[in-house]
Protein backbone atom coordinates (compact mmCIF):
# COMPACT_ATOMS: atom_id res chain seq x y z
CA UNK A 1 0.00 0.00 0.00
CA UNK A 2 1.20 3.48 -0.97
CA UNK A 3 1.17 4.19 3.29
CA UNK A 4 4.24 1.88 3.41
CA UNK A 5 6.98 3.26 1.83
CA UNK A 6 6.96 6.44 -0.79
CA UNK A 7 7.12 4.57 -4.36
CA UNK A 8 11.05 4.38 -5.55
CA UNK A 9 12.16 6.72 -7.92
CA UNK A 10 14.27 6.88 -11.09
CA UNK A 11 17.39 9.00 -11.61
CA UNK A 12 16.81 12.89 -12.82
CA UNK A 13 17.60 12.77 -16.22
CA UNK A 14 16.42 9.45 -17.05
CA UNK A 15 12.68 9.73 -17.38
CA UNK A 16 13.15 12.84 -20.06
CA UNK A 17 15.58 10.81 -22.47
CA UNK A 18 12.78 8.10 -22.51
CA UNK A 19 10.34 10.59 -23.24
CA UNK A 20 12.32 12.17 -26.01
CA UNK A 21 13.48 8.54 -27.29
CA UNK A 22 9.51 7.82 -27.60
CA UNK A 23 8.54 11.20 -29.48
CA UNK A 24 12.09 9.85 -31.56
CA UNK A 25 10.66 6.52 -32.52
CA UNK A 26 7.30 7.80 -32.96
CA UNK A 27 8.41 11.01 -35.56
CA UNK A 28 10.26 7.85 -37.22
CA UNK A 29 6.84 5.94 -37.77
CA UNK A 30 5.28 8.89 -39.12
CA UNK A 31 7.84 9.98 -41.58
CA UNK A 32 8.35 6.58 -42.55
CA UNK A 33 4.17 6.72 -43.14
CA UNK A 34 4.40 10.32 -44.71
CA UNK A 35 6.96 9.04 -47.27
CA UNK A 36 5.28 5.80 -48.39
CA UNK A 37 1.76 7.59 -48.28
CA UNK A 38 2.56 10.86 -49.82
CA UNK A 39 5.50 9.69 -52.28
CA UNK A 40 5.42 6.26 -52.99
CA UNK A 41 1.52 5.46 -53.51
CA UNK A 42 0.80 3.80 -50.18
CA UNK A 43 1.32 0.18 -48.80
CA UNK A 44 -0.47 -2.47 -49.79
CA UNK A 45 0.09 -6.71 -49.94
CA UNK A 46 -1.78 -8.07 -52.87
CA UNK A 47 -0.29 -5.24 -55.51
CA UNK A 48 2.91 -3.32 -57.03
CA UNK A 49 2.95 -1.28 -53.58
CA UNK A 50 3.76 -4.73 -51.83
CA UNK A 51 7.55 -3.60 -51.47
CA UNK A 52 6.82 -0.55 -49.56
CA UNK A 53 5.38 -2.85 -46.40
CA UNK A 54 9.14 -3.60 -46.38
CA UNK A 55 10.45 -0.50 -44.96
CA UNK A 56 7.30 0.21 -42.90
CA UNK A 57 7.98 -3.12 -41.04
CA UNK A 58 12.18 -3.22 -40.63
CA UNK A 59 11.55 1.10 -38.96
CA UNK A 60 8.70 -0.54 -36.93
CA UNK A 61 10.50 -4.08 -36.14
CA UNK A 62 14.11 -3.78 -36.34
CA UNK A 63 14.65 -0.45 -34.97
CA UNK A 64 11.66 1.21 -32.79
CA UNK A 65 10.63 -2.25 -30.87
CA UNK A 66 14.26 -3.06 -30.47
CA UNK A 67 15.24 0.23 -29.20
CA UNK A 68 12.00 -0.18 -26.97
CA UNK A 69 13.08 -4.01 -26.16
CA UNK A 70 16.44 -2.68 -25.20
CA UNK A 71 15.11 -0.13 -22.15
CA UNK A 72 12.50 -2.06 -20.55
CA UNK A 73 15.56 -2.66 -17.96
CA UNK A 74 15.86 1.25 -17.60
CA UNK A 75 11.78 2.12 -17.43
CA UNK A 76 10.28 -0.82 -15.91
CA UNK A 77 13.76 -0.65 -12.75
CA UNK A 78 11.57 -1.29 -10.07
CA UNK A 79 9.66 -4.35 -11.03
CA UNK A 80 10.55 -7.83 -10.61
CA UNK A 81 12.83 -9.15 -12.98
CA UNK A 82 11.64 -12.01 -14.37
CA UNK A 83 8.72 -9.79 -15.57
CA UNK A 84 11.09 -6.98 -16.66
CA UNK A 85 12.98 -9.60 -18.79
CA UNK A 86 9.52 -11.14 -20.16
CA UNK A 87 8.56 -8.00 -21.54
CA UNK A 88 12.09 -8.17 -23.08
CA UNK A 89 12.08 -10.98 -24.82
CA UNK A 90 8.47 -10.34 -26.08
CA UNK A 91 8.96 -6.97 -27.55
CA UNK A 92 11.91 -8.63 -29.05
CA UNK A 93 9.66 -11.41 -30.55
CA UNK A 94 7.14 -9.24 -32.14
CA UNK A 95 10.51 -7.21 -33.41
CA UNK A 96 11.29 -10.13 -35.26
CA UNK A 97 8.06 -11.15 -36.17
CA UNK A 98 7.27 -7.92 -37.61
CA UNK A 99 10.63 -8.14 -39.55
CA UNK A 100 9.67 -11.44 -41.01
CA UNK A 101 7.13 -9.94 -42.72
CA UNK A 102 8.88 -6.99 -44.01
CA UNK A 103 11.39 -9.50 -45.28
CA UNK A 104 8.78 -11.57 -46.80
CA UNK A 105 7.56 -8.78 -48.43
CA UNK A 106 10.48 -7.59 -50.58
CA UNK A 107 11.39 -10.86 -51.67
CA UNK A 108 7.54 -11.64 -53.08
CA UNK A 109 7.39 -8.19 -54.79
CA UNK A 110 11.23 -8.59 -55.68
CA UNK A 111 9.85 -11.93 -57.58
CA UNK A 112 6.83 -10.46 -59.18
CA UNK A 113 9.03 -7.71 -60.82
CA UNK A 114 11.78 -10.14 -62.01
CA UNK A 115 14.54 -8.25 -59.57
CA UNK A 116 17.42 -10.09 -57.93
CA UNK A 117 17.80 -10.89 -54.36
CA UNK A 118 20.58 -10.08 -51.93
CA UNK A 119 23.17 -8.63 -54.04
CA UNK A 120 23.29 -5.34 -52.74
CA UNK A 121 25.19 -4.24 -49.52
CA UNK A 122 21.95 -3.25 -47.47
CA UNK A 123 20.96 -6.84 -48.50
CA UNK A 124 24.15 -8.20 -47.14
CA UNK A 125 24.03 -5.87 -43.90
CA UNK A 126 20.70 -6.58 -43.52
CA UNK A 127 20.18 -9.75 -43.67
CA UNK A 128 23.28 -10.79 -41.54
CA UNK A 129 21.76 -8.41 -38.52
CA UNK A 130 18.05 -10.32 -39.33
CA UNK A 131 19.33 -13.78 -38.87
CA UNK A 132 21.98 -13.30 -35.91
CA UNK A 133 19.20 -11.06 -34.26
CA UNK A 134 16.96 -14.16 -34.38
CA UNK A 135 20.14 -16.20 -32.94
CA UNK A 136 20.59 -13.89 -30.50
CA UNK A 137 16.69 -14.07 -29.13
CA UNK A 138 16.72 -17.90 -29.38
CA UNK A 139 19.88 -17.72 -27.52
CA UNK A 140 18.83 -15.33 -24.93
CA UNK A 141 15.71 -16.95 -24.18
CA UNK A 142 17.94 -20.63 -23.53
CA UNK A 143 19.82 -18.61 -21.38
CA UNK A 144 17.73 -16.37 -19.60
CA UNK A 145 14.00 -17.34 -19.72
CA UNK A 146 14.33 -21.00 -19.37
CA UNK A 147 15.08 -22.75 -16.02
CA UNK A 148 18.55 -25.03 -17.26
CA UNK A 149 21.28 -22.30 -17.47
CA UNK A 150 22.96 -22.09 -14.24
CA UNK A 151 23.98 -19.14 -12.28
CA UNK A 152 27.35 -19.04 -13.08
CA UNK A 153 26.48 -19.44 -17.63
CA UNK A 154 24.17 -16.85 -17.46
CA UNK A 155 26.30 -14.84 -15.24
CA UNK A 156 29.40 -15.40 -18.24
CA UNK A 157 27.18 -15.03 -20.78
CA UNK A 158 25.35 -11.99 -19.68
CA UNK A 159 27.69 -9.46 -21.60
CA UNK A 160 28.21 -10.98 -24.34
CA UNK A 161 24.16 -10.95 -25.00
CA UNK A 162 24.85 -6.98 -24.09
CA UNK A 163 27.51 -6.38 -26.43
CA UNK A 164 25.95 -8.18 -29.58
CA UNK A 165 22.64 -6.82 -28.55
CA UNK A 166 23.74 -3.09 -28.63
CA UNK A 167 26.03 -3.82 -31.88
CA UNK A 168 23.23 -5.42 -33.79
CA UNK A 169 20.62 -2.49 -32.62
CA UNK A 170 23.43 -0.40 -34.62
CA UNK A 171 23.78 -2.53 -37.14
CA UNK A 172 19.68 -2.23 -37.68
CA UNK A 173 20.05 1.05 -38.43
CA UNK A 174 22.65 1.43 -40.39
CA UNK A 175 20.65 -0.97 -42.86
CA UNK A 176 18.22 1.28 -42.55
CA UNK A 177 19.99 4.11 -43.88
CA UNK A 178 21.80 2.08 -46.36
CA UNK A 179 17.91 1.02 -47.46
CA UNK A 180 16.97 4.65 -47.85
CA UNK A 181 19.83 5.26 -50.23
CA UNK A 182 18.70 2.54 -52.29
CA UNK A 183 15.51 3.26 -52.73
CA UNK A 184 16.24 6.98 -53.33
CA UNK A 185 18.49 6.31 -56.21
CA UNK A 186 16.55 3.96 -57.25
CA UNK A 187 13.55 5.65 -57.64
CA UNK A 188 14.48 9.69 -57.90
CA UNK A 189 18.16 8.97 -59.52
CA UNK A 190 17.54 11.99 -61.65
CA UNK A 191 15.81 14.60 -59.28
CA UNK A 192 17.67 13.85 -56.39
CA UNK A 193 20.24 16.29 -56.42
CA UNK A 194 18.12 18.99 -56.98
CA UNK A 195 17.20 18.79 -53.51
CA UNK A 196 13.12 17.94 -54.20
CA UNK A 197 10.58 17.60 -51.30
CA UNK A 198 11.22 13.28 -51.40
CA UNK A 199 14.79 13.39 -51.26
CA UNK A 200 14.82 15.86 -48.19
CA UNK A 201 12.05 13.61 -46.94
CA UNK A 202 14.01 10.50 -46.70
CA UNK A 203 17.27 12.58 -45.53
CA UNK A 204 15.34 13.23 -42.31
CA UNK A 205 14.16 9.96 -41.66
CA UNK A 206 17.96 8.76 -42.13
CA UNK A 207 19.20 11.53 -39.66
CA UNK A 208 16.49 10.83 -37.70
CA UNK A 209 17.28 6.87 -37.01
CA UNK A 210 20.53 7.86 -36.10
CA UNK A 211 18.92 10.51 -33.85
CA UNK A 212 16.98 7.70 -32.24
CA UNK A 213 19.80 5.36 -31.82
CA UNK A 214 22.00 7.85 -29.97
CA UNK A 215 19.28 8.60 -27.33
CA UNK A 216 18.33 5.61 -26.56
CA UNK A 217 22.59 4.58 -26.75
CA UNK A 218 22.91 6.95 -24.14
CA UNK A 219 19.93 5.68 -21.82
CA UNK A 220 21.75 2.37 -22.09
CA UNK A 221 25.60 3.33 -21.65
CA UNK A 222 24.85 5.39 -18.87
CA UNK A 223 26.35 3.45 -15.65
CA UNK A 224 24.62 5.59 -12.90
CA UNK A 225 20.95 4.77 -14.71
CA UNK A 226 21.36 1.07 -15.03
CA UNK A 227 19.09 -1.15 -13.22
CA UNK A 228 19.44 -1.59 -9.19
CA UNK A 229 19.48 -5.24 -8.48
CA UNK A 230 16.47 -5.73 -5.71
CA UNK A 231 16.91 -6.05 -2.00
CA UNK A 232 16.00 -10.06 -2.62
CA UNK A 233 17.96 -9.98 -6.15
CA UNK A 234 21.63 -9.08 -3.56
CA UNK A 235 20.42 -11.88 -1.23
CA UNK A 236 20.18 -14.51 -3.89
CA UNK A 237 23.33 -13.28 -5.32
CA UNK A 238 25.38 -13.55 -2.51
CA UNK A 239 23.91 -17.01 -1.44
CA UNK A 240 25.06 -18.00 -4.53
CA UNK A 241 28.59 -16.66 -3.48
CA UNK A 242 28.85 -18.07 -0.47
CA UNK A 243 27.74 -21.72 -2.08
CA UNK A 244 30.52 -21.01 -5.03
CA UNK A 245 33.01 -19.88 -2.62
CA UNK A 246 32.40 -22.91 -0.64
CA UNK A 247 32.91 -25.61 -3.17
CA UNK A 248 36.03 -27.64 -3.25
CA UNK A 249 37.66 -26.58 -6.23
CA UNK A 250 38.27 -27.85 -9.22
CA UNK A 251 34.41 -29.06 -8.61
CA UNK A 252 33.02 -26.03 -10.98
CA UNK A 253 33.51 -26.17 -15.01
CA UNK B 1 65.64 -1.86 -15.09
CA UNK B 2 64.39 -5.07 -15.90
CA UNK B 3 65.79 -6.66 -13.16
CA UNK B 4 64.01 -4.85 -10.75
CA UNK B 5 59.96 -5.93 -11.65
CA UNK B 6 58.83 -8.15 -13.79
CA UNK B 7 57.24 -6.35 -17.13
CA UNK B 8 53.64 -5.35 -16.81
CA UNK B 9 51.26 -8.08 -18.57
CA UNK B 10 48.15 -7.45 -20.55
CA UNK B 11 44.78 -9.47 -20.16
CA UNK B 12 44.64 -12.55 -22.04
CA UNK B 13 43.04 -12.19 -25.08
CA UNK B 14 43.26 -8.65 -25.67
CA UNK B 15 46.52 -8.44 -27.68
CA UNK B 16 44.93 -11.10 -30.04
CA UNK B 17 41.66 -9.11 -30.40
CA UNK B 18 44.01 -6.00 -31.03
CA UNK B 19 46.14 -8.00 -33.44
CA UNK B 20 42.45 -9.06 -35.36
CA UNK B 21 42.09 -5.52 -35.45
CA UNK B 22 44.78 -4.31 -36.97
CA UNK B 23 44.64 -6.75 -39.80
CA UNK B 24 41.45 -6.33 -40.57
CA UNK B 25 41.96 -2.43 -40.41
CA UNK B 26 44.91 -2.90 -43.29
CA UNK B 27 43.05 -5.10 -45.01
CA UNK B 28 40.18 -2.74 -45.67
CA UNK B 29 42.91 -0.26 -46.59
CA UNK B 30 44.29 -2.85 -49.25
CA UNK B 31 40.44 -3.87 -50.44
CA UNK B 32 39.46 -0.11 -50.73
CA UNK B 33 42.90 0.28 -52.99
CA UNK B 34 41.99 -2.68 -54.84
CA UNK B 35 38.78 -1.55 -55.59
CA UNK B 36 39.49 1.79 -56.75
CA UNK B 37 42.76 0.62 -58.93
CA UNK B 38 41.58 -2.33 -60.30
CA UNK B 39 37.45 -0.75 -61.46
CA UNK B 40 38.31 2.69 -60.95
CA UNK B 41 41.17 3.57 -62.67
CA UNK B 42 43.38 4.54 -59.96
CA UNK B 43 44.10 7.52 -57.70
CA UNK B 44 45.02 11.05 -58.76
CA UNK B 45 45.08 14.75 -57.53
CA UNK B 46 44.24 16.87 -60.74
CA UNK B 47 42.48 14.98 -63.20
CA UNK B 48 39.19 13.19 -63.20
CA UNK B 49 40.23 11.10 -60.92
CA UNK B 50 40.11 13.26 -57.90
CA UNK B 51 37.05 12.05 -56.51
CA UNK B 52 39.12 8.40 -55.96
CA UNK B 53 40.87 10.29 -52.97
CA UNK B 54 37.75 10.91 -51.50
CA UNK B 55 37.19 6.95 -50.75
CA UNK B 56 40.82 5.94 -49.34
CA UNK B 57 41.01 9.20 -47.56
CA UNK B 58 37.96 8.81 -45.21
CA UNK B 59 38.64 4.82 -44.87
CA UNK B 60 41.85 5.63 -43.77
CA UNK B 61 41.29 8.59 -41.74
CA UNK B 62 37.93 8.09 -40.07
CA UNK B 63 37.56 4.32 -39.49
CA UNK B 64 41.27 3.10 -39.41
CA UNK B 65 42.81 6.04 -37.78
CA UNK B 66 39.93 6.99 -35.76
CA UNK B 67 39.84 3.12 -34.67
CA UNK B 68 43.29 3.13 -33.93
CA UNK B 69 43.34 6.00 -31.21
CA UNK B 70 40.50 4.42 -29.46
CA UNK B 71 42.54 1.56 -28.85
CA UNK B 72 45.84 3.44 -27.05
CA UNK B 73 44.20 3.19 -23.73
CA UNK B 74 44.06 -0.33 -23.83
CA UNK B 75 47.53 -1.01 -26.01
CA UNK B 76 49.77 1.40 -24.39
CA UNK B 77 48.06 0.17 -20.99
CA UNK B 78 50.99 0.35 -18.61
CA UNK B 79 52.90 4.18 -20.07
CA UNK B 80 52.32 7.44 -18.59
CA UNK B 81 48.98 8.67 -19.13
CA UNK B 82 50.06 12.02 -20.17
CA UNK B 83 51.93 10.35 -23.05
CA UNK B 84 49.29 8.21 -24.35
CA UNK B 85 46.77 11.15 -24.07
CA UNK B 86 49.27 13.23 -26.32
CA UNK B 87 49.24 9.99 -28.94
CA UNK B 88 45.61 9.68 -29.05
CA UNK B 89 45.04 13.44 -29.72
CA UNK B 90 47.65 12.92 -32.63
CA UNK B 91 45.98 9.97 -34.06
CA UNK B 92 42.92 11.85 -33.55
CA UNK B 93 44.42 15.03 -35.53
CA UNK B 94 46.09 13.28 -38.25
CA UNK B 95 42.74 11.25 -39.07
CA UNK B 96 40.79 14.90 -39.12
CA UNK B 97 43.83 15.90 -41.86
CA UNK B 98 43.60 13.05 -43.84
CA UNK B 99 39.87 13.33 -43.78
CA UNK B 100 40.01 17.04 -44.80
CA UNK B 101 41.78 16.48 -47.83
CA UNK B 102 39.21 13.49 -48.49
CA UNK B 103 36.39 16.10 -48.03
CA UNK B 104 38.11 18.73 -50.39
CA UNK B 105 38.92 16.18 -53.11
CA UNK B 106 34.99 15.11 -53.30
CA UNK B 107 34.15 19.28 -53.28
CA UNK B 108 36.92 19.83 -55.96
CA UNK B 109 35.31 16.87 -58.06
CA UNK B 110 31.77 18.04 -58.37
CA UNK B 111 32.94 20.83 -58.96
CA UNK B 112 34.63 20.19 -62.14
CA UNK B 113 31.59 17.86 -63.13
CA UNK B 114 29.12 20.40 -62.23
CA UNK B 115 27.80 18.19 -59.72
CA UNK B 116 25.51 19.93 -56.71
CA UNK B 117 26.80 19.25 -53.15
CA UNK B 118 25.29 17.98 -49.78
CA UNK B 119 21.76 16.72 -51.35
CA UNK B 120 22.67 13.07 -50.39
CA UNK B 121 21.94 11.18 -46.98
CA UNK B 122 25.76 10.02 -47.17
CA UNK B 123 26.84 13.45 -47.25
CA UNK B 124 24.66 14.81 -44.72
CA UNK B 125 25.95 11.63 -42.55
CA UNK B 126 29.37 12.64 -43.09
CA UNK B 127 29.75 16.00 -42.49
CA UNK B 128 27.69 16.20 -39.83
CA UNK B 129 30.08 13.21 -38.54
CA UNK B 130 33.17 15.48 -39.75
CA UNK B 131 32.14 18.52 -38.12
CA UNK B 132 31.39 17.19 -34.43
CA UNK B 133 34.43 14.93 -34.90
CA UNK B 134 36.60 18.16 -35.32
CA UNK B 135 34.94 19.93 -32.02
CA UNK B 136 34.70 16.62 -30.31
CA UNK B 137 38.83 16.97 -30.97
CA UNK B 138 38.94 20.58 -30.12
CA UNK B 139 36.52 19.91 -26.79
CA UNK B 140 39.42 16.72 -25.77
CA UNK B 141 42.53 18.70 -26.21
CA UNK B 142 41.15 21.92 -24.65
CA UNK B 143 39.76 19.62 -21.46
CA UNK B 144 42.36 17.30 -21.14
CA UNK B 145 45.55 18.47 -22.49
CA UNK B 146 45.69 22.14 -21.71
CA UNK B 147 46.27 22.46 -17.79
CA UNK B 148 43.26 25.01 -17.05
CA UNK B 149 40.56 22.10 -16.67
CA UNK B 150 40.41 21.43 -13.08
CA UNK B 151 40.13 17.58 -11.93
CA UNK B 152 36.48 18.07 -11.39
CA UNK B 153 35.73 19.51 -14.33
CA UNK B 154 37.62 17.05 -16.11
CA UNK B 155 35.60 13.99 -14.76
CA UNK B 156 32.28 14.80 -15.37
CA UNK B 157 33.18 15.31 -19.13
CA UNK B 158 34.63 12.55 -19.27
CA UNK B 159 32.17 9.95 -19.59
CA UNK B 160 30.45 12.36 -22.74
CA UNK B 161 33.56 12.31 -24.28
CA UNK B 162 33.91 8.04 -23.98
CA UNK B 163 30.17 8.35 -25.37
CA UNK B 164 30.43 10.67 -28.22
CA UNK B 165 33.95 9.25 -29.42
CA UNK B 166 32.36 5.63 -29.86
CA UNK B 167 29.31 7.76 -30.81
CA UNK B 168 31.44 9.14 -33.91
CA UNK B 169 33.43 6.35 -34.48
CA UNK B 170 30.00 3.65 -35.72
CA UNK B 171 28.51 7.32 -37.37
CA UNK B 172 32.11 7.69 -39.57
CA UNK B 173 31.37 3.60 -40.42
CA UNK B 174 27.74 4.03 -41.12
CA UNK B 175 28.92 6.89 -43.41
CA UNK B 176 31.21 4.45 -45.34
CA UNK B 177 28.82 2.21 -46.18
CA UNK B 178 26.09 4.54 -47.52
CA UNK B 179 29.36 6.02 -49.73
CA UNK B 180 29.64 2.52 -50.64
CA UNK B 181 25.83 1.98 -51.86
CA UNK B 182 25.92 5.54 -54.07
CA UNK B 183 28.97 4.73 -55.69
CA UNK B 184 27.95 1.48 -56.41
CA UNK B 185 24.39 2.76 -57.60
CA UNK B 186 26.02 5.86 -59.40
CA UNK B 187 28.98 3.54 -61.50
CA UNK B 188 27.36 -0.14 -62.20
CA UNK B 189 23.95 0.60 -61.67
CA UNK B 190 23.16 -1.68 -64.89
CA UNK B 191 25.33 -4.49 -63.77
CA UNK B 192 25.25 -4.63 -59.81
CA UNK B 193 22.10 -7.09 -59.82
CA UNK B 194 24.22 -9.66 -61.56
CA UNK B 195 26.88 -10.29 -58.88
CA UNK B 196 29.69 -8.64 -60.91
CA UNK B 197 33.09 -9.04 -59.12
CA UNK B 198 33.45 -5.40 -58.11
CA UNK B 199 29.95 -5.17 -56.61
CA UNK B 200 31.10 -8.50 -54.62
CA UNK B 201 34.13 -6.32 -53.63
CA UNK B 202 32.79 -3.26 -52.51
CA UNK B 203 29.89 -5.27 -50.71
CA UNK B 204 32.63 -7.58 -48.62
CA UNK B 205 34.56 -3.83 -48.08
CA UNK B 206 31.42 -3.15 -46.47
CA UNK B 207 31.17 -6.21 -44.26
CA UNK B 208 35.10 -5.73 -42.99
CA UNK B 209 33.96 -2.03 -42.32
CA UNK B 210 31.64 -3.50 -40.23
CA UNK B 211 33.64 -6.13 -38.58
CA UNK B 212 36.36 -3.62 -38.02
CA UNK B 213 33.74 -1.74 -36.02
CA UNK B 214 32.74 -4.59 -34.02
CA UNK B 215 36.55 -5.95 -32.89
CA UNK B 216 37.17 -2.33 -32.05
CA UNK B 217 33.77 -2.16 -29.76
CA UNK B 218 34.67 -5.15 -28.26
CA UNK B 219 38.27 -4.11 -27.17
CA UNK B 220 36.49 -0.94 -25.68
CA UNK B 221 33.59 -2.23 -23.73
CA UNK B 222 35.05 -5.43 -22.31
CA UNK B 223 34.96 -3.97 -18.61
CA UNK B 224 38.33 -5.86 -17.63
CA UNK B 225 40.66 -4.68 -20.47
CA UNK B 226 40.00 -0.89 -19.24
CA UNK B 227 43.53 0.56 -18.78
CA UNK B 228 43.87 0.37 -14.91
CA UNK B 229 45.25 3.57 -12.96
CA UNK B 230 48.97 3.61 -12.43
CA UNK B 231 49.78 3.68 -8.76
CA UNK B 232 50.66 7.13 -8.81
CA UNK B 233 47.83 8.50 -10.22
CA UNK B 234 45.39 6.63 -7.84
CA UNK B 235 47.15 8.69 -5.26
CA UNK B 236 46.59 11.96 -7.17
CA UNK B 237 42.88 11.09 -7.34
CA UNK B 238 43.29 9.97 -3.42
CA UNK B 239 45.01 13.17 -2.98
CA UNK B 240 41.95 14.96 -4.42
CA UNK B 241 39.06 12.77 -2.85
CA UNK B 242 40.87 14.19 0.48
CA UNK B 243 40.39 17.62 -0.64
CA UNK B 244 37.13 18.28 -1.92
CA UNK B 245 35.68 16.14 1.15
CA UNK B 246 37.20 18.66 3.34
CA UNK B 247 35.68 21.36 1.90
CA UNK B 248 33.04 23.34 3.18
CA UNK B 249 29.51 22.52 1.41
CA UNK B 250 28.66 24.70 -0.86
CA UNK B 251 31.84 25.86 -1.63
CA UNK B 252 31.88 23.87 -4.90
CA UNK B 253 30.62 24.89 -8.60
Amino acid sequence: GMEEAPPPTSPAGLSAYVAVSQLLGLTLLVTTGAWLGRYRGGVAWHSSLQFNVHPLCMVLGMVFLQGDALLVYRVFRHEAKRSTKALHALLHGLALLIALVGIVAVFESHRAKGIPDMYSLHSWCGMATFVLYLLQWLLGCGFFLFPGASFSLRSRYKPHHIFFGVSLFILSIAACLLGITEMLLFKISDSYSHFVPEGILANTLGMLLVAFGLVVGYVLTRDDWKRPPLAEELALSMDFKTLTEGESPGDGS
